[in-house]
């Protein structure tokens, strides 16, 4: 690995009593890492001003690039700025604050950062070895990203990469991972690595010049088709949100094992009242046959985590709502309730529209909450195949077996 | 602060590439926390072999104690048995494996540790520090706290103290706060911390012994009254769960601007079907009109978020499920759709049972997502107080204003 040796020192009581999980750390390891620069290692510490010298003074003993966050507001526990300044063996300055930021001391040297969610500028000191100090509040942080990436950039032109995600849906992370690297094999100076959710994978991208990186994406696009649902930071609830409007469509989802859980991710999007029709979480058998319309006969015969049962729901979800699309599910989330014939994690899924209805079994493992989440996006996926390429794109993406 | 210095090892490369936040570092920092020993640092490293030798010698140079996770298992990437002897200077050297656990080397003089939850077992060095190995994996390494506990109460017996967390809802942090260390002044040896989400605050109690742990608790309790809805890991939907099945009831919700959430948060507790009846997530008016049974007219008069359709969309769900009790939610999510009258954040929340329906306006604060967990938790709380107090309780609890 050539590139800056890059190190990160995140600082509060917080984290390391547990009593906060340090989202600040793999923020900014994941943002280096798509610029092509690994973070080497991290250190949590807490409020103690000689914890923090002495952890920045390791760090800069080792690295070349050291990104520190917290402790740079007005109270008595924020004692970065002076930890920092004694790392660096550098006095403390008060540089005219920057336009609508509250005054802070810097180390001798140091350039403020904007933070434009928040009072407390950062700041970054060149001293052979780059220290950079953020706030610790995560929505500052992020939002002081881009100008930070930037300083980056010009600072170590040549470690650094062009750099894209990938959003997939409906791929095992080892499926995936085949398909790409003989996708990309024998292209020179083009890496990628993935994050796994639940059935959603994404892909990071990197290459060195933009004309790589867009070569890279094409080649991927071509290996996995469609399984990429977006790029960037845009989620597959608002991917279908995006769908649905496009086509003035409305949805409703008629759910039993997710418990409202496919409901609830649409509704986190802003502006998903325009498109979500509502939602019945038929958790009982009479809330099927009350609320949905299934035939009592057809849960006597079938069962409740069935076929017939999933389309009468979606079906029947159809006709009693204003939606144009429904998306019905029923399973067994366990940890009980499995049989031989139709195990813990069996689910049934039916999408129904003017078109008719497209049903599909799955076997979703893992315990009751990743079931959930993988119930979760297999929805959300089904709804975006059958909005942007109807039954036949059901169909195909969603083989029987 | 007394007692030993605590550093934590976490390594993996998943770490440091931003893919996969750390888990481990937060538990096992909470559990020392409510044994009374503060973790002083994390360290966080790749799967680099020299870069874990590194960071385990400075660790150790420094620490009384330090808890490594991750790299124990059998492929090429893990690495953490070697650098550790390394870092000890010990040779390796191959003890009987644990019954049930797959051979592998220790540094010598290590005590394995057993695994109930994998095959990799875990070690324990005392080199005047105390050096202990656990895998990565975090319900490996979660089912492994019990036996590691104990081994350092009888390492540090002067140390370690007597904990119990008891969880709250309803109250903000800072109340709370104030709450508690009035109820626990002069109490000598006796510390409290706090874990804050939105509306549940869990409070960290540690004490000398067991009879100033009980004596603490008591006073809590004496002080805060029923926003203590449990001990320990029992999460509020499971508490909720549990007093509908002493009850024999079920309840169904009436959703708008939760989605479904609070629905999938009763339904996340297994065996939920037991007492979920069913859910409506009635996010057009034209839902609340048909599968409510809400007055259109009402809706035209006082509008969707409003006291007399919170009350008519309960009411309504309850003569039209089988539930014995049944809750509302009608409000605006944002980050659009607040008018001067009805800001973002107003929501209207209604319980409805045998003997009548409750129904108070709430302002919850924050964004989309902090709103509905917000909202997600106070209607939790109204189920629980309807259920174990009625609605004197209820009453009593949310007071108008």
């Amino acid at each position: 690995m050539t590139g800056p040796r890059t190190e990160l020192l995140l600082t509060g009581e917080e984290l390391v009593t547990g009593k906060v999980v340090d989202s600040n750390g793999p923020f900014l390891a994941a943002r280096l890492a798509r610029m092509g620069l690994p973070c080497l290692r991290m250190t949590l510490v807490g409020d103690g001003g000689t914890e923090i010298t002495a952890a920045a003074r390791e760090a800069l003993s080792r690295a070349d690039l050291v990104i520190v966050s917290g402790g740079l507001g007005p109270t008595g526990d924020d004692v970065t700025r002076p930890a920092l300044a004694e790392a660096l063996q550098r006095p403390l300055t008060s540089p005219d604050p920057l336009p609508g930021h509250r005054p802070g001391t810097v180390p001798e040297g140091a350039r403020q950062i904007d933070n434009p969610q928040g009072s407390a500028a950062g700041f970054w000191v060149d001293a052979g070895c780059v220290l950079v100090a953020l706030p610790g509040v995560p929505w500052e942080l992020e939002a002081m990203w881009p100008e930070l990436e930037s300083r980056i950039r010009s600072r170590f032109p040549d470690a650094v990469r062009f750099a894209r995600t990938l959003r997939t849906v409906g791929r095992m992370e080892k499926e995936l991972d085949g398909q790409v690297r003989e996708a990309l094999a024998g292209m020179y100076g083009v890496t990628w690595g993935v994050t796994a959710n639940p059935l959603a994978v994404d892909l990071h991208l990197t290459a060195n010049d933009a004309i790589a990186l867009d070569e890279a994406d094409a080649r991927v696009r071509r290996a996995v088709g469609d399984a990429v649902y977006a790029e960037g930071d845009t989620s597959l609830a608002e991917t279908v949100g995006i769908l649905l409007r496009g086509k003035g469509w409305r949805v409703a989802t008629a759910e039993s094992c997710t418990g409202g859980g496919i409901s609830a991710a649409l509704t986190a999007v802003p502006g998903a009242s325009d498109y979500v029709e509502r939602a019945v979480v038929s958790y009982s058998n009479a809330a099927k046959v009350e609320a949905l319309g299934v035939p009592e006969a057809l849960i006597a015969e079938h069962g409740a985590v069935s076929e017939p049962v999933a389309r009468a729901m979606a079906e029947g979800l159809l006709t009693r709502s204003h939606a144009d699309i429904t998306l019905s599910v029923t399973g067994i989330a366990g940890p009980t309730g499995g049989t031989a014939e139709k195990p813990v994690g069996t689910v049934f899924m039916a999408v129904a529209g003017p078109d008719g209805t497209f049903c599909r079994r799955f076997v979703h493992a893992g315990d009751r909450a990743r079931f959930v989440v993988r119930t979760v996006n297999r929805g959300l996926d089904m709804l975006r195949h059958r909005i942007t390429g109807g039954m036949a794109s059901l169909e195909r993406h969603f083989p029987p077996g």
